[in-house]
């Protein structure tokens, strides 16, 4: 099933910024690149959405169920304290949505993450290790 | 409609940072007391939830109809240039979705407002103002 249009594009800042992970129906679900924080990003694969509500109502079903399918799929691989789910759009337009994983000993705790300090390189064999680690995760979260 | 359940609470942090605005079939809707930003909380009447894709499914869909609505409803009064809606709960455990109107001039802008400087209180009179025009908006923006 897909549910995406012929016009999707990925925003240049967020392909710049996050390594791809997975197609889910509906989202392109992204790894940020900062080795702070276990950070996916979901981006439904419509053309020209830029705020959350306005998903079109036959797909928000399927959104929160990507959004429930990042969460659980984070949460099973860093037992993360808390997380923060997330539609800010303040600096890049293109309608995405975080899913981050919160510690009470992250860089940012107790505050959000955005904007606080310098993204981290993942070192690059820690990268390859995590990303195959949050794609067996991602398709265990999608199999009920 | 209502689908709250009995043993709901507001937890006193909200209550006490908030203005009532309405209680939506799912959720109570708040005006947060800071002056600086047009600032809602959604909180869902059930029992015990933290995460946001712990909302049952069967409540999902309500979820994201009066998220819609509340953002509307903001849009509509505030002319914002972009919403933000989050669901953090870093600080306040009980579930709760921030929906925020965001302007280019505003105190934290690009920035997110968690965090940022000190709330200002709203001038008794403006505030009663804002919260009976809200009301009137969410009441429009649910009527489709």
């Amino acid at each position: 099933m897909s549910l995406s249009t012929n016009n999707f594009a990925l925003h240049k800042k967020l392909a710049a910024d996050t390594e791809w992970l997975v197609d889910l129906p509906l989202c392109r679900c992204l790894l940020t690149q900062d080795a702070r924080f276990a950070w996916l990003i979901l981006v439904p694969r419509v053309a020209n959405l830029r705020e959350f509500h306005e998903v079109p109502k036959d797909q928000r079903v399927q959104l929160l169920d990507e959004i429930e399918q990042a969460s659980v799929a984070l949460q099973q691989v860093t037992q993360a304290h808390k997380l923060n789910v997330a539609a800010l759009g303040n600096q890049v337009p293109q309608l995405h949505i975080h899913v981050i994983a919160r510690q009470t000993n992250d860089a940012a705790w107790p505050g959000p993450v955005w904007g606080v300090g310098t993204a981290e390189p993942y070192d690059p064999a820690r990268l390859e290790a995590l990303t195959q680690t949050l794609r067996h995760a991602l398709k265990d979260a999608g199999s009920d």
